[in-house]
């Protein structure tokens, strides 16, 4: 016998697959949603149906984008003569939120990680290096996780971008986030901000 | 302009109205599903605008209920002289895992709240009573969350069933859940748990 309405009991299991939610958290969002009015459900799973027609990956730099053409390969917008490597498509909204960056965008759409048997034919580095010959790119900057595989990607990018002649590679500082205290940061960070100083 | 694309935004919308999503649990969801096989995305959609078809309330005891009869009206499985009281169906699928109780439910569907100006009105409370004459009832089990919402709502069912002639009312019981210890519980749970100490 299963606990609740057999329905229910398929909606949660849906909910389950999302990320970090176990039975509890699926559970309040399905008893949530039986409360919800049948308008607002259609819409929900209309945005859900035509999600993958309405946001796709520009072939170019593989960011997700809508119809029209991409805001982010715009040359009269951008400068070609940087090119920052990201990981995903929310790497980028989290970047242009800054409004600290006006050059091209190219998104990996995966990291290096054995253990999920992720090799770097994931990563389509000709492609990637096909484009920085194309557009003239004068540096790269690599914005990665600062996790293992952040820093097995960026490692293997350098070694593959190296052969491209005069281009600057680089990567996003490590170091102490803003409104941070010493005393709570862990040692690794640290070391990275030391060494990582700057002269004032 | 927009952070994400505008379709992406509606969705992360009306993720945030579920309890307890914030905007990066919500965009989190929503860069998830982006990754979903289409096929799935039609399920889940199919799930959300099917559900208020295929779930219920019981009119007479308000639980869910799919098609046929509500399992827990049925007189031949159920003992109709216990009816308890609980605020949502929620609660009752949390009781029927104990395999404890094998009486009848009736569930509220709200709790007193002056706050969320829930009055009694919205207990319904002349369809409880007569449903508890008619059944013949002999003891009625309180069985409501302990806030300050629950307590109020079993003061006030109390005082209301006090009327019914020949009736014990009661209310599942306070105290150290299992499993824990004295120091870490809270005083107020202590106090109760010492009112209500058992014999051994």
């Amino acid at each position: 016998m299963t606990k609740f309405p057999s329905h229910l009991s398929s909606l949660i299991a849906f909910l389950r697959k999302w990320p970090g939610v176990g039975s509890k958290t699926a559970e309040r969002y399905a008893f949530h949603l039986l409360a919800w009015e049948q308008d607002e459900l259609l819409q929900l799973a209309d945005l859900l149906v035509q999600m993958k027609k309405k946001i796709f990956p520009c072939h170019e730099c593989y960011a997700l984008m809508e119809e029209g053409d991409c805001r982010y390969c715009n040359l009269s917008m951008r400068d070609p003569r940087v090119l920052c490597i990201i990981a995903s498509s929310k790497d980028l909204f989290a970047l242009e939120e800054t409004h600290a960056f006006k050059g091209l965008y190219h998104v990996l759409g995966a990291l290096l990680s054995p253990l999920q048997s992720r090799n770097p034919h994931a990563l389509k580095i000709d492609q990637l290096k096909s484009r920085i010959e194309r557009l003239g790119v004068q540096e790269v900057i690599i914005a990665l996780d600062s996790t293992l595989e952040g820093d097995a990607t960026a490692l293997y990018l350098k070694k593959e971008l190296e052969t491209l002649p005069l281009l600057k590679v680089s990567r996003i500082a490590f170091g102490l986030p803003l409104n941070s205290t010493l005393d709570f940061i862990d040692g690794g960070t640290l070391i990275k901000a030391l060494i990582g100083r700057q002269s004032l």
